[in-house]
């Protein structure tokens, strides 16, 4: 008997995120991910120059550089990437489940969550404002987010080793997990009546779930059903729109417990 | 006599200034710039599918469109920039004076000023929060700090148009005039011993001026001395720093008059 289509494409994305392997680039992605022991490190390209201010970081992996011609550098890299002589073939970091990782115990964690935020320099800039301001995760659909990529490590500058960036396959579902774990579920949303503020002062105490969503689209349906509240960031001006990855820090900012 | 070499430079550069213009690119900087009744318009490169996206616009600002190929896109772009199809050369606005600009009036206006942030796509996200959060200008040397470029303006997704972005031959002589005019000059710096809520609880009725420095680097010498106080946002993790777009949303949000 045939499989059905569903069944093969389970199949195929599995033996893909298998295979999957990424290649960071830039000495700061780099030199983070070879002090990081939780990473799996398949292969490091360098130039005898970045090997040399990574000698340290090289050393402490035990990994063997291949050394290669600046002008010649032998990583399969996309052009006008700033690889700074530095490239190391990595595979994805498993952060685990949610339930664990945002698991609130007697402290009011945070939580973002992304509906579809696509671009590497903003997810890379939201990982790493949310490891400044300490949330648990960035929590983003399998499909159309960005992937952990050589891009938004270097965006991330260091945060893609230390803060969790979970990939689950349905958002809405990661959203119901986290109320149940007594997660309050604030969606950012221009047009909402209430301001962020206003909806974050009775539950600062609260483990809190900021979801963001992508500049234009905004919230999927359904990922705004499932929120607690819609709030928005109140804004002075009558134009304009803040940057997705600015909307996140700002949201991260205000909810801090004060 | 010869002249020296100080007036040769400054001569060069304010012909460079009078004959420099810039290409805009992308739908959305394109017809935004087209609506601009104070941008001044010099050629419009369409393909025809963008022309009728940009009908109105067009219409608006009557000019007349060169229609391009798609295939061979006529304007003179860097590879690799996101057009659209649409193309517009113009010459960088003019803003005038900060000392007209940012007068305070009766009420507590917010600015804020760039110590070398050459970033194109920082500058563009730190003007779209400018506008959201009413701040009356961005101020940024002329030397190294990111020109009014079309990555910029793409990035600035219409903000360009509409928040004062004001280049100045020198950063602390415009802090100097600011003061004088009424600013509380905070610059941020993550060492700093006070916090920004901190700081700008007692001011928060008057002007206030956030000054930001470039990541890594931070302030100049100069431009730290300059500062009435340096003020740190208050982070929860041990780790990492914000991206510098950021830290200047969070700092604008933090000073809204409450």
């Amino acid at each position: 008997m045939k499989k059905p289509d569903w069944v093969i494409d389970k199949e195929r994305a599995k033996r893909a995120a298998a295979a999957e392997t990424v290649w960071l680039f830039g000495l700061h992605a780099v030199r983070d991910a070879l002090m990081n022991p939780a990473r799996i490190r398949l292969r490091l390209v360098v130039t005898r120059n970045a090997a040399d201010k990574l000698a340290e970081a090289i050393a402490a992996s035990g990994m063997q550089p291949e050394i290669s011609d600046p002008r010649k550098f032998a990583a399969p890299l996309d052009d006008g990437s700033v690889h700074q002589g530095a490239a190391l073939e990595v595979k994805p970091l498993d952060w685990g489940k949610i339930e664990t990782l945002c698991e609130p115990g007697l402290g009011a964690p945070r939580v973002v969550l992304l509906d579809r935020v696509t671009d590497p320099h903003n997810v890379g800039a939201i990982l790493r404002s949310a490891e400044v301001f300490g949330a648990r995760a960035v929590i983003a659909p399998h499909r159309h987010s960005a992937p952990e990529t050589g891009a938004l490590a270097k965006t991330a500058s260091g945060a893609l080793e230390r803060q969790p960036y979970c990939r689950v396959p349905n958002l809405a579902d990661a959203m119901l997990t986290l109320r149940k774990m007594g997660y309050v579920l604030l969606g950012l949303d221009g047009e909402a009546d209430v301001t962020l503020d206003e909806a974050l002062n009775p539950v600062r105490h609260l483990p809190v779930a900021l979801v963001l969503g992508a500049e234009g689209p905004g919230l999927r349906e359904r990922t705004r059903e499932t929120c607690d509240q819609l709030v928005r960031i109140p804004f002075a001006g009558a134009f304009g729109s803040l940057n997705v990855s600015n909307a996140a820090a700002v949201s991260l900012y205000a909810s801090r417990e004060t």
